[in-house]
């Protein structure tokens, strides 16, 4: 089986935009409040960030579950590792997730301001300036055979997409309007020429979509 | 987390039979056609038995491919092990599934005729002549911590849930009736007093059914 590079659990408003307008170190998600795209996601057993038992087993936990299995390394873009924009000021900044980050695999963000890469527990932080489709060679080579997980933001998967490198998408369709913001698609049909995609409504309220290539 | 018990992509006809009558070397599934229960699962790209490339990766294959994730071990009851009633007239029986059955982990066969333990690559079967919880706590002495599986068939299901033992359900209702058989209930809402329920219609044509416990 070949290495596959998936977008799991990508939550994107139903106009489309997967954050607001004014990301910052204090609205990671702009105008967009993160509780409203992803509270399908808090709600289940799985969640990696539950700090009380209980949770939901149902269908919004096979996808919270399935997050990590089978996969060796992420890409993301530089706007999902930090606020910040342009030179680095400095290198304190080690992303959002803390000492123990969720991913537990080689981590590749794309920026075109390199810097030297560091490890929080079992997560490593390489940086890359490199098209996308040299990215996902350096991904897949440290994925040790597993597939990739293409971690967003938006632009980054809109770059991935154009490219043609996306083999499985699941997006998460929140039942809220942003307005504006960092728009994924004009619409859920416009990957319908090159992908199948299932329509799984949740009873949380959320509309999974599943895109494999055709 | 404690280790779970699950039922996992077991499937019943729209009537509730997991097998027909009749149940034999030529047709395990008794009057049943297997092919009618489980095409869902075998149209993925995660089914184990997969002989050629491609399968969708849609809804269907999210279940297919989380049937072994976090698994430790299974138990199932000897009429899924094999077509044989009554004391074994010899031991050359060894299962359905040949030198690489799918399980990779301790299985446990509840029946009154034990007989020795033995390998297959990575799966070893011991038998047990024991109640459910007593299984139960042999499975999951076994599983390294995982959870344990219950694999069926229809009677084991149903001896697990009379004492109270399942924590998960994954039943796939398929679009047919067969009128007779092994049954798993009167009707899906017979759990409902002990269990959520998320009933997710699949674009296949099945309908999955998610309980966890309230």
């Amino acid at each position: 089986m070949s290495q596959l590079l998936r977008v799991q659990n990508f939550g994107v408003s139903s106009d489309g935009f997967g954050a607001g307008e004014g990301q910052s170190f204090e609205r990671p998600f702009g105008h967009a409040d993160p509780r409203e795209l992803f509270s399908w996601a808090g709600a289940t057993a799985s969640w990696p960030n539950r700090t009380e038992p209980g949770g939901s087993r149902g269908l919004d936990d096979y996808f919270t579950r399935d997050f990590h299995h089978g996969i060796g390394a992420e890409i993301m873009g530089r706007n999902k590792f930090g606020y910040q924009r342009g030179p680095w000021e400095d290198l304190e900044w080690q992303g959002w997730w803390g000492d123990e980050p969720p991913f537990h695999t080689p981590v590749f963000v794309l920026t075109h301001h390199v810097r030297p890469s560091f490890t929080l527990s079992d997560t490593t932080f390489h940086f890359l300036d490199a098209s996308p489709a040299e990215a996902l060679e350096a991904a897949k080579a440290a994925a040790d055979g597993k597939d990739v997980r293409l971690g967003g933001g938006t632009t980054v998967v809109r770059e991935f997409l154009a490219a043609d490198l996306v083999d499985t998408l699941h997006i998460a369709v929140a039942p809220i309007e942003l307005g504006r913001g960092e728009r994924l698609w004009e619409s859920p049909d416009d990957l319908l020429d090159r992908f199948h995609r299932d329509v799984v409504p949740s009873p949380s309220g959320v509309t999974h979509l599943l895109y494999w290539r055709r």
